[in-house]
Order: C-alpha cells, then sequence, then structure tokens
C-alpha cells in the first residue's frame, strides 16, 4: 500500500464532517478500486453536466472511456477543441442508512472519492491500449485475456481522458447515528440499515450451448 | 403515471446509444424515485464539482439538502452569492456487467437520469420543510411521522437546493451483448452478471434496549 498522504488544496480540503475526511492515498485507491461506476462532471457552456461511466485505475492515473463521436469525451474550453479540460470524477459507495430519533440526524454511512483536476484527452496508442486494459479488466477481471482484443478499427472509434490522481478528498461515515443526549428514549429505535451490491448468478447469451459451464474468472464475480 | 414527454434541448438529446434513450417524464420518475443517491454537479471557479448526496422529489422539483455551512449549497457565480447556479444532478442504478466476446462490445446494464438546469436556494420556511420531508421519506420511507422534527435550530443550520425536472434525459441499457456475429462461436462464453442493491438486517444502536423490536417501517426495508 503506498501511504503518501493526498496534497490539500482548498478544493479538495474537506470544510464540513471533517472526522470523516481521509488524507492517505491508500484511501482514495481503496475507495476507487472497489467501485464500478464513476460520475464524470465537466463544463459545457458554462454549465456543470455529470454522466456515469466506467474507469479504470493504472498508478496514480485514472481513465474513462467511451466512442469517440461521444460529446464528453472531446475535451473542449469556450467552445475550441483542447488538449486538456477542468474535469472532476467522483466515485460512491452507499453502505447503509442511518435511522436516528430526529429527522435532522438522519444520514447516510458511504465511502466517497472526489478526483479533482484536468481530464487529458488520450493520444498515445500504447496509453490508450493499456487504459482499455485498465478499464475492462476493472469491470470485469480476467476478462481482456478471455475475449478478444480491439483491433484497429475499434481502437480508432474509442476515445480515452486520463486525470492524474493528484488532487482528491476521500470521506467515509460508518457506524450508528449520532443523536442528541436529550432525543434518547427506550421507546423510539435507531440504527442502521446496512446496504451491499449483490452478484446474481450469470446469465448467459442465447449463443452459449446449453450445458456450458460459466468461466471461473465469471463465476468468481 | 404522468406521460408528458420530457423537453428536447440539445444537450438532453442523447447523442450515442440513441436506442437507449427515453423520452417521457414517467421514466425520469422511475429512475429518480428508486435511487438513493445522486451525483450533484455545479461550477466553482471554472471548474466542475461533483458531489454525492441524498435527495427527493416532489411534483416536477427535486431538492437536496445539507448543512447551510457546506459551500456547495451556497450558488454562486464568479464569486458573488447568487440566487440559482447552473446545475446538474445525475442518478444511476448499475443492473449488471455485461461480458462480450470482444472486449470492445463489454458494457454495463444501467439505468440513469441526468437532470441539466438550475439550482435554486430555497427560502420558503414552508417549501423548506416540505422538501426536508421528501428527503428524509425517500432516504428512510415512514421516518418523518416516526421521528422528532426539525426544530427552529436545526431548520436555521440546513440549506436546500432545489431543480425543476424540465430538462433532462434517461438512459437505460438491459439485455444481453451485443457481439459481432463473425466472433461468435462455441467455445467462447458470453452474458450478464446482474448486480441489485441488497437491504441488510436492521442493526439497532447501543441505546436500544435488548429485545425491542425493529419498528414496521424500518422492517420494511
Amino acid at each position: 500500500m503506498t501511504t503518501t498522504p493526498l496534497s490539500p488544496t482548498p478544493r479538495s480540503t474537506i470544510g464540513r464532517s471533517r472526522e470523516r475526511g481521509r488524507t492517505d492515498r491508500a484511501d482514495l485507491y481503496a475507495v476507487l478500486d472497489s467501485g464500478l461506476v464513476c460520475h464524470f462532471g465537466f463544463v459545457a457552456d458554462a454549465a456543470p453536466v455529470v454522466i456515469p461511466t466506467g474507469y479504470g485505475r493504472i498508478g496514480s492515473t485514472i481513465y474513462v472511456h467511451g466512442s469517440s463521436g461521444a460529446r464528453w469525451l472531446r475535451p473542449r474550453v469556450d467552445g475550441s477543441d483542447v488538449a486538456e479540460m477542468p474535469a472532476c470524477l467522483t466515485v460512491t459507495h452507499l453502505d447503509g442508512i442511518v435511522y436516528a430519533r430526529s429527522v435532522f440526524h438522519f444520514s447516510m454511512n458511504y465511502r466517497s472519492a472526489v478526483v479533482h483536476g484536468s481530464a487529458r484527452l488520450v493520444t498515445d496508442e500504447t496509453e490508450r491500449w493499456d487504459a482499455l486494459r485498465a478499464i475492462v479488466e476493472h469491470l470485469a477481471p480476467g476478462s481482456w485475456e478471455y475475449a478478444r482484443e480491439p483491433s484497429r478499427r475499434e481502437m480508432a472509434a474509442t476515445a480515452v481522458l486520463a486525470m492524474d490522481l493528484t488532487e482528491a478528498s476521500v470521506k467515509v461515515r460508518t457506524g450508528p447515528p449520532k443523536d442528541d443526549a436529550e432525543d434518547i428514549t427506550d421507546e423510539v429505535w435507531a440504527g442502521v440499515v446496512p446496504i451491499t451490491p449483490t452478484f446474481g448468478s450469470p446469465l448467459p447469451d442465447e449463443h452459449v450451448p446449453a450445458g456450458s459451464a460459466v468461466p471461473r474468472h465469471v463465476a468468481a464475480r
């Protein structure tokens, strides 16, 4: 585990509920590596746009990808194509609903990472290839070796953006409600309802012959 | 169910994978009403910021809330306090991982709603109260009646933002992978691993007397 502290900047410094802040790079990687969807934010015509998408991490760089025709994957500032644009990438895990004795103290247990910086259009073909592998392996470990690799045409149809993981904030809430002492009585229930994402049984498509075994890398989900 | 079409604007019109688009207001409400966390985007110092938070809906208005001291709940444009600011609110459900026969066709099954517009600071005390009730009831149905209502001091410590649900796009992907015909062989498995959020058993906090029943509105989760 890397134990470099995250660089504090005004926007990555947690303002509220500071006790929920985590400042180690290993905490950031733990939140990112255990998620599947990120919410990628950018600015278009002075307004924010927030897009859900998959992602992958290689070291201290995080990658997103999509169709090379997608508007959100083309860095633009003030209407012109540019090499990079301001961006924000957020990953959130919802771990539970916190039921308190006053509605004011209702909350959620969660782990979240907010990455600030620039999204850079990746143009180096080796980095593009490695990024796509990281994205597929993050979503579906073992699949890059198992499935057919991208063709030249497929690579040309794919755009990749990269963000450096230099400026980020991590917040974690765990545990029971924090009720005011005067609200605590025997009559009112308070506590946590945990939430976990659950993987179901793999569903083969219509072309998989009946009785085929599910590959180990899929069954391991 | 309301069956008004969503107003199409350039930014709410789906560019890629148009067959995944949904254009009815009822589809938008279905995605919003079955989520728990949204990702709220705004612009600060010309850069996007994406924050995870709870929300609630009343008719065609969606609300988010937090501490009145939180920076992201204070609408600002060019460094000045304003009544409303450009915002984007996105809710995403991840329903499955789509394993294809080529890495190019790997995908996710999902339902997402992207709401564009302005976030307005709610100042009317009745609207603020109703919004907080909607947010708590969305997170934890039945709790507003069960738990203590907010005090005057707690109301003062809480800020609420509202967005109109007039400009939004909804995307849904379901079903098996869409492989190229030439990749289909008996040897390669492809299909979907479903994902569902699962609620665990309610965990009472330390102040709940042993043997207390879990209230019906909590157990119903």
